[in-house]
């Protein structure tokens, strides 16, 4: 845990020392958040869809974020170019699967992703994470209907099955590559009542995958990191609006000392 | 007044209960305040416009908000067919006719989701509702320029013309089915400096159309706690940002209680 | 100076009696919050992309901001129809080429506008605008690697070349049409943790060209009025996400007359 504890610290340090840019292909609803959370946590965001752009633009990227937030059969194609693109200079890729199991094009769409592309790491809810086995899971809109719990082992054969590091997030969040697992316990009840919380922990993983070869610790230090900004914004909001600015202002303001003493894992 | 304060109370206990999953096709400036708004009510956003999913989503949601803010030709077509798809469901379905009048675009897209589908409620400012009759009107921008007392008269034959509910808002704001006429007196002038209010205002009504079989009563009631909430917020905040923040603050903090002594109706 | 300060405080009236509508083709991930600026310092905003409406809604405007942060080819030839149709009408228009340099398509479609529009006003950080000289400028994503004193000398001559005003910003601002150069030394370091402050600050000068048809000394009053923002934010908050609701206060809450008295000028 210790040496978990100090991954997390080192990787927000080179975060803020390295300020690589994360290439997000992601969601309307989300994009201004997502850019002030990376800005905020000492990342630099870009935004880029066009078919005739994403290739050159990860090409400068640290990370390539991507989320189906939003999905069009056009915007899937750029996720796919930009994701071979990255594939081939050796940067890592991040899948958040909005809403998959809810409509066939999510989950048909994440799987064609998840098929033509390789990913380091997956993030999602238990019940988006365990569509991407079967097609019998239905979950209402973005919201799990499957508690990380009953996720766990189910994740752990599929992170295997898939090759990938799955990233389960919910009260707690769960992180495996199938041979390891770790648990994070930081985080906030308030963080379900704003939009795109899930969304951005996402980028947060990003960020630091753009500083951490290791899937595995990448997203774990990263869940840990925001996840403790929602318990720090909680001690000054106790509403989800005042939350969500507090939540930007803790990803400033929370130092490498203070995550390193109050990130909490468990294997 | 008593009736319609305590139908308030219910429908906004009814939400947080059933948390219903508020389909919305809106616009790009206010799907992350929508969505956070719909969160702070205690309901469940999902934002999806692709027209190889739109049927099925609008399938899985209570309500099903259209708005053409940012509208483009294929994004009214995908709002036809979700709407098409909610009629045969029995899915209510309300449409904000963002800067009707301003533009032929707007007026015709407008008219023709009229004409197409079958709307429980059209909300707008006054300009956008009298644009829907005929085309003499001319909005400036977004702005109403025409009074609701201009509307009044106005709004009840054209809501029988169309047989829809009209909410046609303002300083006080209308709800006419053109049989009954209710008045919301709730509200803050500070809500004009904040983007997108209007169109929060129409989710509003969206979240309350999915517990509530009357259009009347869960505009107008949606229409006084969504005022309610500008009102709290101005206890809170002076000036447009931190209002506007103040305002999902309130939203997620005004109880059934509350709302039911607070709420103000005229007839 | 006290000219200048002058014509801010001026302007910054003009705004808010004529409330001028600004057209917006700009990128997603600023929309709300520009559109929430634009309100809050008393001017009127309208987001419209579409090609069968660009034209018609410009006509209504006073005054055309584009912006190509999220751009693609369609909202691209978008913009062009729109700058035509305001340069017929003689309306202002100013452009934000943002990373423009960093990727091939930002640079042409950049150049595309320039070569195909007349542009009252162009701003960008140094590297974005040196970037619209010659393709050897790499940016890294939106950010600047050269300093605005770097740029100051080829701003200058480069207005000349491409006949417009050039606003370049950074932690000093300069504005020239190539005769005349203004500094503006207003501003805050948090701003740069505020995605869109860039876009804003575009937006802004967009506002005060619809009330000042010189384009110098509305680009450097918007900009000192809205680095003035900055400061006064930075007396309330002292991390990103309330700094970021802190400005939109504090761009509804400057009067002209602390504007005149506190916005800082050098030539």
């Amino acid at each position: 845990m210790n040496d978990l504890a100090k991954r997390a610290a080192d990787n927000l340090r080179l975060v803020r020392e390295k300020k690589p840019l994360v290439h997000n292909i992601t969601n309307y609803v989300v994009m201004n958040y997502t850019a002030n959370a990376l800005l905020a946590m000492g990342a630099s965001p870009v935004m880029a869809h066009a078919q005739n752009e994403v290739e050159e633009m990860v090409s400068l990227a640290g990370s390539l974020v991507q989320n189906i937030g939003t999905l069009t059969d056009d915007w899937i194609a750029s996720m796919i170019s930009a994701g071979k693109k990255a594939n081939q200079l050796g940067k890592p890729v991040i899948l958040d699967p909005v809403g998959s199991g809810a409509t066939t094009l999510r989950t048909n769409s994440a799987k064609k992703i998840i098929n033509e592309t390789k990913l380091s790491v997956i993030r999602g809810n238990a019940s988006e994470i365990l569509s991407l086995r079967d097609e019998n899971s239905a979950t209402k809109g973005v919201d799990s209907l499957h508690s990380v719990d009953e996720a766990a082992d189910t994740a752990s054969s599929l992170a295997k099955e898939l090759n990938t590091t799955l990233a389960v997030t919910g009260v707690v969040d769960l992180v495996t590559d199938g041979a390891r697992v770790i648990r994070v316990l930081n985080g906030h009840k308030l963080m379900e009542f704003v939009t795109g919380t899930g969304c951005t922990a996402t980028t947060a993983i990003g960020a630091f995958l753009a500083v951490d070869k290791d899937p595995v610790t990448a997203a774990a230090t990263a869940l840990a990191y925001f996840g403790l900004a929602g318990e720090k914004a909680a001690l000054k909001a106790t509403a989800p609006g005042s939350f969500m600015i507090a939540m930007l202002d803790a990803l400033y303001e929370i130092t490498p000392e203070v995550l390193e003493k109050e990130s909490r894992f468990t294997i």
